[in-house]
């Protein structure tokens, strides 16, 4: 029996720093008190303190990937896939450590010196993709374009983070989503009961999703 | 006659600073080096960098009241209203150099080390005000709530700006608004006509907004 690797263990030691006090706030020597690690152990393993956070952020999209193959083969029909893993991403966003860090260490990219990629095209993408597939069903309101509304979707779902994060630390996000997503929907759906979706979305992901 | 203040010239280079470079990439030599004037002179007027920080976001918020009120006041629907400031307000955000120094310095606030005023709560209130309006005058779509659709609208133009920031500097950020309200008139107008709309706001601001 193995206990996590060394990497692993600085990496959540990083995001939980990163996530409470920013890139800038956050020393190697404090990520060395957290895990228990010497300097010297996470020099090896990430070169120096930009490493570190590029390494924070690429775990957080690594997390995107199967989140999102998992909504995609519910067999559900498109727009309740888009709810649903909307709510899924909202509950990473709120609990997980390495997603809330790298998404701090985004908005504060500018003050690191390092590249790190860019979030929104690829969750442009997927959600223009699922729109097309509620098109291809009959399910998207004639008129609405896939592109434009994906863009606009995304942008929406994101501004909904940093809103909810400066007023109350993301705690209500699932009501806020909830509220976007009964506007949104009487846009999108060919015939619009954004109520019905989100409870049937409820149902498929259990009672945590606000009401 | 008289030129500027040495409080607003030192402000001005600040702002350009901040959006340039950031909070922390920035120092007050470098304000210095940019207002051709002493450091002794700016901490004579800030007292600190943070001091400066503040100033620039404060100066940032004093912007809104009047453009809002201007809005307010044309006598146009109140939908027409809503659409329009947004359009004003993007432009500020995309060509006003204090403007995008505040956004930058507010979206940088947990590495400053004073206190910033939190921005969104007073949109919230003007754009639920002017959905209210709307609902008195009959154009608000049955059975949107003015509270939740306020929280949504503001968070999906404050996340167009997040990605049209971070995809293209908000060039595009004209036409991404434009996409936006062709979504959100759908749900918003009681009999949807968003290229009307979005038609007689382009003749009054002019042929800059995006088609």
């Amino acid at each position: 029996m193995q206990g996590k690797s060394t990497r692993q263990t600085l990496l959540e030691a990083a995001a939980k720093l990163f996530d409470e006090r920013g890139y800038a706030g956050t020393s190697i020597s404090d990520i060395s008190a957290v895990s228990g690690r010497t300097s010297g152990a996470i020099y090896f393993h990430y070169t120096n303190k930009e490493q570190l956070a590029v390494a924070v952020v690429e775990e957080h999209f690594a997390s995107w990937p199967r989140m999102i193959e998992r909504h995609r083969t519910t067999g559900r029909p498109a727009l309740e896939k888009l709810v649903a893993l909307s709510f899924t991403v909202a509950r990473a966003f709120r609990d997980d450590i390495v997603v809330r860090a790298g998404s701090r260490l985004w908005m504060e990219r500018k003050a690191i010196a390092a590249p790190l990629p860019t979030p929104f095209l690829n969750w442009i993408g997927v959600v223009t993709e699922l729109l097309k597939e509620a098109a291809a069903e009959g399910e998207l309101a004639p008129g609405v374009d896939p592109v434009g509304a994906g863009h606009s979707v995304v942008s929406a779902f994101f501004g909904l983070h940093t809103v909810s994060d400066a007023l109350d630390d993301r705690a209500r996000i699932e009501q806020r989503l909830h509220d976007l997503w009964l506007l949104l929907l009487r846009a999108l759906q060919a015939r619009p009961d954004p109520v019905g979706l989100l409870d049937r979305v409820r149902d498929e992901l259990g009672a945590a999703v606000a009401k």
